[in-house]
C-alpha cells in the first residue's frame, strides 16, 4: 500500500464518526447531532471567536477539534454528565486512539495522537480554547431547544459549573455569556437549581 | 446586541447546514450525508493530504472549506451533475452569502465572504486545493458504496473528467488515484463509459 492509499484508508475509516450520536439536539430540536457535525461546528467557532482567546494558536486548535472525537468511533459517545461511563471512558478511548491514529503513516499518526493527548490533558492554552468551544457549542444548542437535553438528563447547575470551571480563565467574556444562559434555564426550570 | 452576541447568533444560524443533505451516501451506504459532515470531512482531509499540495496555505484552506457550503442554507444543495440547477446556482448562493455573512461583525463577515468568493473563483492555489478536497471526498464515498450515487444519477465518465479537469495541475498523485477509482467503476458499470 502506498502512503497516499494509507491516508485515504484513514479518511474512509473516520467516516464512521458521522454515525456517533451525541445527547445534544440540533438547534431545530428535531434530532440529536453527531460527532462530525459537532466537530465542524466547533472548528468554525474556533475561527469566529479567536479574538476572545488571543493566546491560542487557532490553526492548531482547529486541527485539535477536528480530531478530538475520533476516539469515539470505537468507544462511543460518553455523555458529559454520566458518572458510570466516565469510569471506563479513558481506557475505551485510548484503545481506539491506538487503532485509528495507527492507520496513518507513523509521523502523521503521532502528530494527531499528540494533539488528542494535549486536548485530553486540558493544560495548554490551545487545549483550553478547544474545551471552551467543546462546552459552549452544546450549551448554545441546549439554549436554542429550551434545554431539552438538560431536562432529559436532570442536569444540575452545580454539574454545569463543575464541568466549566476553567472557562473563566480562558475567556471572561464567554464565561459571562455562559453563566447568563445557565441562569435563564435555571429560572425556566430546565436546569436543576442545586 | 454586543459583538459577542452577534457572533453567537451567527453560530446558531449556521446550525441549519446540518439539515442540508447532499446526493452522496455515507461510506456505509445507509443514508445521504449533509453539508456539515462533508465540511468536517474535507477540513480534516486538508490536514492529512497537505504534503501533496505544498503551495497551499493549509490553515486558510481549512477555514475556506469550513464555510464553503454555508450559502446552501438558503440556496440548497445543487448536485454537481445537475445542469438545470447550475443555471440559477450563483444567484441563489449570492443572496444567501449576503444574508449569512452579513450577520457577523462587518470585518469578520467580509473576511469569510472573501474566502467564499476565492473558493468560487477557483484560481488561487488555496482555492484549487479546496476544490480538490471537495471533489475527492464524494468520490471516496461513492467508491465505498459501489457507486450508488453515480448510478442513481446516470453519471458519465466525461462529466467526471470535466468536473475534475484542474485536479491534475494541483496534485498529479491524487489525480492518478482518482482516475483509478473512476476506471474501476466504469469497469463495474457504475459510471457510464462515455
Amino acid at each position: 500500500m502506498t502512503r497516499l492509499e494509507q491516508q485515504l484508508q484513514f479518511i474512509r475509516e473516520v467516516d464512521q464518526i458521522k454515525n456517533i450520536f451525541r445527547q445534544t439536539y440540533l438547534a431545530d430540536g428535531k434530532r440529536k447531532e453527531n460527532d462530525a457535525e459537532h466537530s465542524w461546528h466547533i472548528a468554525l467557532m474556533a475561527v469566529i471567536l479567536q479574538e476572545y482567546v488571543p493566546k491560542a494558536n487557532v490553526s492548531k486548535v482547529i486541527t485539535m477539534v477536528l480530531i478530538h472525537d475520533l476516539v469515539e468511533i470505537d468507544a462511543g459517545d460518553t455523555y458529559a454528565y454520566d458518572p458510570e461511563g466516565a469510569k471506563t471512558k479513558r481506557a475505551r478511548e485510548e484503545a481506539c486512539a491506538d487503532r485509528i491514529f495507527g492507520m496513518l503513516p507513523q509521523e502523521q499518526g503521532e502528530m494527531l495522537r499528540n494533539l488528542w493527548e494535549e486536548f485530553e490533558e486540558y493544560e495548554t492554552a490551545d487545549a483550553k480554547y478547544a474545551h471552551l468551544l467543546d462546552n459552549l457549542q452544546p450549551m448554545l444548542l441546549n439554549d436554542a431547544t429550551k434545554g431539552v437535553s438538560w431536562k432529559e438528563h436532570g442536569v444540575k447547575k452545580s454539574q454545569i459549573y463543575k464541568r466549566n470551571e476553567h472557562i473563566e480563565e480562558t475567556s471572561k467574556d464567554i464565561w459571562e455569556c455562559m453563566k447568563k444562559i445557565v441562569k435563564k434555564h435555571v429560572d425556566m426550570g430546565n436546569i436543576e437549581d442545586c
